[in-house]
């Protein structure tokens, strides 16, 4: 088999087989196809697109690449969640205590966050000594005693999608769904959940700015999770403006614990409650989402989905008193209003700006050597739809540098778009892809 | 400039200016833009085209990337001579001493065989002691002295064009028109000649087999040359059958020597004719083709054109004894008949094949590195249209191996079919295509 045979077959608008993309995927990731043959077949690939047999074939070769993650030792059904990312998003933090809390074995890998959007273990690490750096054993062994364990990229998952990725990164040829969603859902197969709930973002803070391409991966990430075995739903949900109020990484542990006490966001509580009753549903632990919603409503009244992270937080190294207590969580030491110098309708909030902001207060990372400082953010207090008053404030912000303040705020006013007009803001949940 | 930027344009079918396609070249020429992002751009190319304007700036590009030959000090129009290639080609050895007996300056660079079609400096290296590595005054001079030089690629010409044809040869980014014509274009822009003749072949031999790519790569190549303001003229040819009767290197010699003499096979004559005409049109040195063939006519009947391939083949260390004696010229050791098994009409030789015949007696390049025998190859007597009796011969073999002589036969047989009913040859002047 030769590679150039392949490429020219892609660019004549033939399918490969299954064998001619296992032999692609393990000689690219042995070093033995050379990358500016991958890039003409990733732009061949762009122009031709992939069916779902290749699509399939594809995820798993690159699932299959790398260590493989077994959960067998953990009983019961093991249910994974993703997020394809986006401004304040803090919904692993508050759902996996809800739903480990409801008996949903959470056995999760996770990533830190690059360019404005954080990631859920820096987050975590706003927990004084909390570690993801645990090994295999500790993590399941974690799991099987109190149901919950979040463990960093260690292992070497999917090193295919990795090293392609890069390479598209640079080729421009990132933005085709069959590639995306293989390389989401390559990570997650080897990751070893049994079902998997994904949550499919759209809107100005999202990877797919339109819903009709978000609804379009969420089917294709569906069915490739079908196509392995593995119960898969997605949800399409609205990243038009940041999630709940808290952007920035203490700020949005903070928003997680109160939404655990039941004092959240509405727009988070609900994203929780709905993600959550799919994961409780396709862990058997629920027969509806009803059911599950009732059970998700105990965990949060009785206070067990609280003390299942305080528990959570404890077994891998971090102070749990913070959960109780949420003043010992990074504190900034400059605390600002960021006033409203008009009156009328929040008619728009330019997402990816107010992560932009977090980044520049110094809460996310420019490249991944940086350092991050887990206390700056913002907290919204206008989103979309709120009449505001001029010398009202828009929101409060949490900095270490009086530089850093005034650049962020200058660019925090121009993301928001004030009007005479009311305007409903958008919907939060657009709908649900189920392939079983 | 970010060639990330450059490709994602063209992917998304926007035309590249001038200035964004001589930043890519100028930069890929000097290993600042990597094979893995020209690949990806090369695979957009092949897919959303390349109009007029982008590919006369990608052939300027090529052609200035590196030296560009100076011709100023050669008195007159200058015009050089370039075929697309095929099996039996000896044009260039004929036509080039019958056009500077006219009176046309001929200074060509010409380039060695790889594959299965064999280059004129090889051909031209049957005259032992014969050189094409000649300095560029040397190759100026002599042109000044008897009116034609060929010299060997020793100069670094059009070198983007060298690295991005060695890319596009592994990523199955060959065969597009733009690519393909200003591939050609940007070494013969760069080689100095004031017209150029291009002689696009076309069938079974050909790169490019239908005959209406060839069409649309003659129409490409002469708008590039009047872009560059050089007065550009194309035929297409036939090469669905091998040109002539020879096909091997001295053998090709010797019949190239019989056309000066006038006793040249009709096909070969007659394309001599018909580019030499338009070479001494192009040139000034004929008011139209008709007055040019009467010229042509002029300088074999009174042997002047056999005359300065005497006087080229001296001039440049060949021994010229071998243009009036044959005999000297190198000679195979076996010589054997092919035998027709069958009886009836050729009506097809796949022409290739036939160049596959003189590569496996020796008689061409493997790889860049192989020696070649200058002294195989075949005489064909029957050619497509013709009638053979069983038994009759088809052709005359000439070898210095009997185990390759057998294998080149019997795949020599195979290249033939023979049936019942009478064959017309195809036409072999397709058409002329002028921009001027």
């Amino acid at each position: 088999m030769r590679m150039y045979d392949l490429i020219m077959k892609k660019r004549s608008g033939i399918e490969l087989t299954s064998d001619e993309i296992d032999f692609m995927i393990s000689n690219y990731t042995a070093d033995q196809i050379p990358d500016y043959q991958m890039s003409a077949m990733m732009m061949a690939i762009f122009f031709q697109g992939m069916n779902e047999q290749e699509t399939a074939a594809l995820t798993m070769a690159m699932a299959r690449s790398g260590d493989m993650l077994d959960l067998s030792a953990i009983d019961g059904i093991k249910v994974d969640k993703h997020s394809t990312g986006g401004v304040g998003d803090k919904t692993s933090i508050a759902l996996t205590p809800m739903v480990a809390a409801c008996g949903i074995k959470i056995a999760k890998m996770s990533g830190r966050g690059l360019g404005h959007t954080g990631g859920t273990i820096d987050k975590l690490e706003s927990f004084n000594g909390f570690s993801t750096g645990i090994t295999s054993e500790h993590f399941i062994s974690q799991v099987n005693n109190i149901g919950i364990a979040i463990m960093g990229q260690t292992l070497d998952i999917a090193p295919a999608d990795k090293k392609l990725y890069a390479l598209r990164d640079v080729t421009a040829t990132v933005d085709n769904m069959s590639l995306i969603a293989s390389s989401i859902m390559s990570k997650k197969l080897a990751s070893g959940a049994d079902a998997i709930v994904l949550d499919v973002k759209t809107g100005s803070g999202a990877f797919m700015k339109k819903e009709e391409d978000a609804f379009a991966l969420a089917r294709e990430m569906t069915a490739l999770g079908k196509h392995a075995g593995r119960n898969t739903i997605a949800i399409v949900s609205d990243m038009d403006q940041p999630l709940g109020f808290a952007v920035g990484n203490a700020l949005e542990v903070k928003e997680a614990i109160e939404t655990l006490q039941g004092k959240g966001p509405d727009d988070f509580t609900q994203l929780c409650m709905t993600l959550g009753a799919h994961m409780i549903v396709a862990g058997g632990k629920a027969k509806d989402e009803e059911e599950a919603r009732v059970m998700l409503k105990g965990v949060i009244e009785d206070g067990s989905a609280l003390k299942k992270l305080a528990e959570f937080v404890e077994a891998q190294g971090g102070d749990a008193a913070a959960v109780y207590d949420t003043s010992l969580l990074p504190k900034a030491s400059i605390i600002e209003e960021i006033i409203s110098k008009e009156e009328g309708y929040v008619n728009q909030i330019i997402c990816d700006e107010i992560g932009i902001c977090s980044l520049i207060l110094g809460g996310g990372r420019e490249t991944k050597e940086s350092e991050i400082d887990l206390s700056v953010g913002l907290i919204l207090h206008k989103k979309v739809g709120d009449y505001v008053k001029c010398g009202e404030s828009l929101a409060t912000i949490h900095a270490n540098d009086k530089d850093k303040l005034e650049t962020a705020k200058e660019r925090f006013l121009s993301a928001y778009s004030i009007g005479k007009e009311p305007v409903a803001p958008s919907k939060l949940i657009k709908g649900t892809i189920s392939c079983y």
